[in-house]
């Protein structure tokens, strides 16, 4: 018998939509649109030139799918043929602003798909419905028959990338760009200052990469590939330069501007540090005027994000010339002290035409309404702000690092039916943004913390407030999780590349089989573990980094038992009794795997340990078969078992624990 | 029972050595040195201060293979303490050209490692030696007691990358200059211009990319990135300018420059095309001298390749101008012709700095002596011009593209014992060149064409001609492959990622089971198929681009096969029975899989006829463990049953027909 938790996809036969986000209206009907090889885009209107490219690029991710050599090659204005298998009809070039149309209809029907959208932008999100409607079945691809119309809930939907704690290089972002247009996301915020290092090449200051950066840092060159690359998808860049904390990496070419004396040297470790900007100096005002009007001439966007964030004012508290200072000027706390900063700061974005947005820490009630708040310490902030008359985009509940549920973020709506905020505040509510910070993750393993859940974040932003059917979000999500790996996206695949070097084996299948059990633990757990200390040059290669986020196997299982114990279905026993079988049997191939592998003896008590649970799993559901009460002895001991169980090891947890813990307790009469 | 064919690696415990290539002398001694986090390396001597860099990513890579959190983080020049775990003694920094010393001696013993080699460049091969090394038992990780005095037979090892055909971007290209290094690979040739791209921006004629590129082209700061990244690694970069023939990329912005009128657009189909650069107009090489300054100062390597092959001269014979011009100048044939251009093209190349290198089709015995021919047609061309006193590196035998098995390039020695060449004439040869033309990979297959097979060719550049045991060569490739994961090369990871993508499904084990019995079709059968017909921007997304060439389970069966004969085991006999009914089994699962996946639809019938031989072959292993001779009927029913299974279908074809085939013909008594 096979763990029914341990199903795989296939392509859905059911006529069940797969779409993600889910569109504002959408209506299928019978009738199926067939894909040939003779199949060619068209597109009419007055569009940018860039949405040639994003067809192109839709047609070969269609034809690499089906592999059925579209005689078509790359787009162009010459491509306009109005009976074209897929007419796009634009009506002018979208701006790459907030606030632009992003709407779109898509008609699937007869011998013809039909995308009208005002702009290219909104003909970029109806391409990737488009994608997303590929079906198949005995005869071959098709789309079934459709009508959309569709537009977004919230204009500002993003993902922040901290290429900061870990530096992430060129490919991952472009990817990742990649990704967020398959899901509809249009702002990516680069966090490019931290303490950890200095990530963006200044040709005024040199010796903020070269003294700040381990050599690690995105070129200007590589700054406009990148908003070319997101612009050519509709999608935003907003750059993050945080001040006046998490300042180190400018410290060290420039200890002059902290309100301690240096030297300074990259902070290797994370969390929250001392040195911060003095904002009592001119010269510092001086220096971020120059070096703010020249990362206002590289970067695009209308909003530039100042961070603003965790400063702890031991710096400032301990500095006799602030102290004055803060007397002199009848500044009363660090807080307005950070304001009267803010202030100078916002004088010199608005000088070089740019909006200031800063995390919730910037909120003073002094400054002016034209500032955006992005709350990450509660939803507080961001209805403080919406009642002070702030905008504001929301991300506490999006910090995606944190490993928690995919339908934890995505029941996470930035302003649910019942806020308490007027019609006027809520129109300032913009929206969202996932922050993938970077502590805990490197090239190999960002994308499986970013992916898939990201994708249900976006739905959020972009869906109906209506669309919250969380099982349905699930199966979406496999699906979608699996078409983002056509982007170059690695969340799937390095988790098998990663078990291959701890083992130093192609033969991975029981170590996998377990992995797809377990998780990182949660929330700050992992980084304020005693059993390591971790720094930016500590091996993220262990079999935590190879664990995911709430894993799919995991929660299957568990919604098993609970459905079982709801049902006591002789279905559902044989299911449940096969999975523990399963992972009994799978722990006699995983232990010596463990045994020859020094990297995995970290977890080899906890793989003893879901055996022995499995076994007490079985003994429940023996006993709950036969409705017999267990012996006390017996609960005790499993109980204890179970506790055992749950504790971490290697910073990772067995992830369905909880669920053979509840077949216990039933069966121990609880 | 378990197919035997289907076996994993793990840590090896035998203390037989994992070292590609195998070093000039080697001899391990009773001991470990056992790894711990407390681990240091320190560089003394006069290194250049990229070794700094190196070590500190190798030092990485050991902590992501072992997971001890070492506490050492960026090395420096500071870190030159003669006591610590690993010492690195530099005698000078090396210099990136051809020829320099790359020699190192390495030496585990007692409690320390040491390191010593006359350049930097010396060091790395020697700190790849040292990862080779790793090794673990129950107690830990360790590197066994070893002394090893090392260095290459060839001065010239290089890969050629194809940028053209298909564009493969930036971090294709990086990646694959760490596997290069961690071969000891010395050379990246960059194949640069070609009918289906121009891929080098140039500054002085900006055309040529803009309208010869469709826009996938290294810009002059990402040429440096990668000079520098390969220079890092103690390799050269040589760019090569294919000229006069497969030039029509040129031609789109530069029509002038060809012998017949235009107008040019970029090529999308395979193979070899008319568009020829006019060697007979002073224009010509006017453009070309200023074409190839700017490319000179660009380029730091001494070496310039000019391609020269292929010039199919229609467009020559065609040109009443161009025949006048050869009759009045007495230029008797094209190849005359040709090397009247490239007499020119010398002289532009010596004028700024450069040597020049080209295809076979490049010697002219007019030509001076310091020119250096790259042999693709045969050895022959190789052995003519060192007869005739040229340089030669060897191709022919090295084109990875074309599918063949690992142990023909393994075998290829580009200087045998027996070669009919006088000590001098020996001296000329340098080494080869393993060459990854791109017509028939994108950059989700390209490493998967590369990888492992050009380890075995850097073996046997770099290994004394002795070491050619194809057992043990086979036996250290699946090792490094898997090690070569760690540098991002996707040659393993990406099958998956391609089965899943074809299926719509996360379950593809049967899939993986039946690709990993097949590969592509070999040398051009692919490229000539009438089935369909290739562009460059067909789909390489199907099963015949998941496939990979000389699979190593293929491999095992085909050589249980031959044991078996030779043998008649009956252990053996039961390892093949459990292949060929693992076989018959899988087919089971995996026809529904083909069923439901319509690109799949093309190699249907090859996992049937899989299915029927398997059972043939079951049946001739009955025959044959009876001592029986199988009926004549069944062995010609049997026969003709493997004839149809050895037929390609959607240009890939099942390699363990051969070893069936074999059962079969024994069976029958043949």
């Amino acid at each position: 018998m096979m763990c029914m938790a341990l199903s795989g996809l296939g392509f859905s036969q059911t006529g069940t939509s797969n779409l993600i986000p889910v569109p504002s209206e959408v209506k299928f009907s019978d009738g199926k649109y067939r894909l040939e090889s003779t199949f060619r885009v068209a597109i009419t209107g007055s569009p940018d030139e860039r949405i040639y490219g994003y067809a192109t690029r839709v047609l070969r991710r269609l034809d690499g799918r089906t592999g059925l050599f579209f005689a078509q090659d790359f787009l162009s204005a010459k491509d306009n043929d109005p009976q074209a298998s897929l007419l796009i009809q634009v009506g002018r070039p979208g701006k790459v602003v907030l606030g632009e149309d992003e709407s779109y209809h898509l008609s699937v029907a007869g011998n013809q798909v039909k995308l009208t959208a005002p702009t290219d932008i909104g003909a970029m999100r109806g391409l990737e419905t488009f994608l997303q409607l590929l079906n198949a079945d005995e005869q071959g691809y098709y789309l079934p028959f459709v009508e959309i119309n569709d537009t977004p809930r919230f204009p500002w939907r993003g993902l922040m990338i901290d290429v900061c704690r870990h530096w992430l290089p060129l490919d991952v972002i472009l990817r990742n760009i990649d990704g967020m247009a398959a899901v509809k996301l249009n702002v990516l915020h680069l966090h490019l200052t931290e303490d950890q290092g200095f990530r963006v090449e200044s040709k005024t200051f040199p010796e903020l990469t070269r003294m700040g950066s381990d050599g690690n840092y995105f070129t200007q060159e590589q700054i406009r590939e990148i908003i070319r690359y997101a612009a050519d998808r509709g999608i935003r860049v907003m750059p993050e330069f945080d001040v006046p904390g998490h300042a180190t990496s400018w410290c060290v070419s420039h200890p002059e501007l902290a309100s301690a004396p240096g030297p300074y040297t990259i902070e290797r470790h994370f969390g929250v540090f001392n040195p911060t900007l003095d904002p009592t100096k001119d010269a510092t005002y001086q220096f971020l005027d120059a070096f703010l009007k020249e990362m206002a001439g590289l970067f695009t966007d209308e909003y530039m994000h100042i961070g603003g964030d965790e400063n702890n004012g031991k710096q400032w508290n301990a500095n006799p010339d602030i102290q004055a200072f803060m007397k002199a000027n009848n500044i009363a706390s660090n807080h307005d002290l950070q304001a009267y900063f803010n202030r100078h700061i916002l004088d010199i974005l608005t000088k070089y035409g740019k909006k200031m947005i800063g995390w919730d820490e910037i909120l003073q009630t002094t400054l002016p309404k034209n500032i955006v708040i992005q709350s990450w310490r509660g939803r507080d902030g961001m209805m403080n702000a919406a009642k002070n008359g702030y905008q504001s985009i929301l991300s506490n509940g999006y910090y995606i690092d944190l490993i928690q549920s995919t339908d934890f973020h995505y029941l996470n709506d930035p302003m649910p039916e019942n806020i308490d905020l007027t019609p006027e505040q809520k129109k300032l509510i913009l929206g969202g943004e996932a922050t993938m910070w970077s502590e805990m993750v490197t090239w190999e393993t960002v994308d499986s913390r970013i992916w898939p859940r990201t994708a249900a974040i976006a739905e959020r932003l972009w869906s109906p407030s209506s669309v919250k059917d969380v099982e349905d979000m699930y199966r979406r999500l496999d699906e979608v999780s699996l078409r983002l790996e056509e982007l170059g996206l690695t969340h799937e695949k390095n988790v098998n590349m990663m078990l291959r070097r701890m083992t130093g084996s192609y033969d991975i299948q029981p170590l996998r089989n377990f992995v797809d059990l377990c998780e990182p633990v949660k929330i700050y757990r992992r980084s304020s573990t005693r059993e390591v200390s971790y720094t930016s040059y500590s091996p993220f290669t262990r079999f935590v980094d190879a664990t995911r986020p709430d894993p799919e196997k995991a929660r299957n299982f568990n919604k098993l038992v609970d459905s079982y114990l709801g049902s006591r279905d002789k279905n559902i026993a044989k299911d449940i009794d096969a999975c523990l079988s399963e992972w009994m049997e799978n722990h006699a191939k995983l232990a010596p795997v463990i045994e020859h592998s020094p990297i995995l003896k970290e977890v080899q008590s906890m793989s003893d340990d879901l055996l022995k649970t499995s076994r007490l799993g079985l003994e429940a559901m023996n006993y709950l078969n036969k409705k017999q009460k267990a012996p006390k002895n017996w609960s005790v001991a499993a109980m204890e078992a179970i506790q055992n169980a749950k504790k971490a090891r290697g910073q990772a947890e067995i992830m369905v624990i909880p669920g053979i813990e509840k077949l216990v307790q039933a069966a121990a009469g609880k």
